[in-house]
């Protein structure tokens, strides 16, 4: 842990806070799901989702606050029993405790901010 | 104001916090720089900056976090003095303060996210 932090602080700027989109991996969720956590800091986190065609985000809630960006697809999202469909260049909010999941109608991606961080997408 | 408040009062979960796209027009900044603010509330707000090439996003700084992606395009970034070449699928991250600018070299959208909310973008 000291020696992370070591090398954090003889970081630039620009390497701490400039991430490429090919410097992470994907983690695979399976059922034609995965996830990328692009940045995280003691307030905010920015997290990659990609959706194959038919893989379902399960509902779900969280205290986090969401916000979220329809990169590309198309899903049929699900907040609080409400339906609604939505596609590139969409947006979407979670207030903190909602029930909310999402069914991909055509394969896409989408970028979820959170805040605080998910502390468990860190440690599984 | 009032009826502000019983307006939204009466929209659904989803009416307050999906957010179509084309629902919001463009405030145009000038310069090829155009901007939306698609969604915000007491602690976050997403912003959709669009670029022209050659467009300039002038160095500046802010007391609020901002994190931020890279939709499409491809830009040259400026961040506390250091410079590095961004494209779509990217993630940035400005700290508190810090200052910061983008030059465009591809058209291209950049989504921002800002805690807390920018007030300024609300009143100008």
């Amino acid at each position: 842990m000291n020696l992370i932090k070591v090398q954090l602080n003889k970081m630039s700027l620009v390497e701490k806070n400039i991430i490429a989109d090919n410097s992470i991996d994907w983690k695979d969720l399976g059922n034609g799901v995965r996830r990328k956590v692009m940045f995280y800091d003691k307030k905010m986190m920015l997290v990659k989702f990609e959706f194959k065609k038919d893989a379902v985000g399960a509902l779900h809630n969280h205290p986090h606050l969401q916000l979220s960006y329809v990169a590309s697809g198309v899903f049929e999202f699900n907040l609080g029993g409400e339906k609604k469909i939505i596609r590139e260049g969409d947006v979407y909010n979670v207030p903190s405790g909602i029930q909310h999941g999402i069914i991909c109608l055509e394969a896409g991606t989408l970028i979820d901010v959170f805040n605080p961080i998910r502390q468990d997408f860190l440690e599984n």
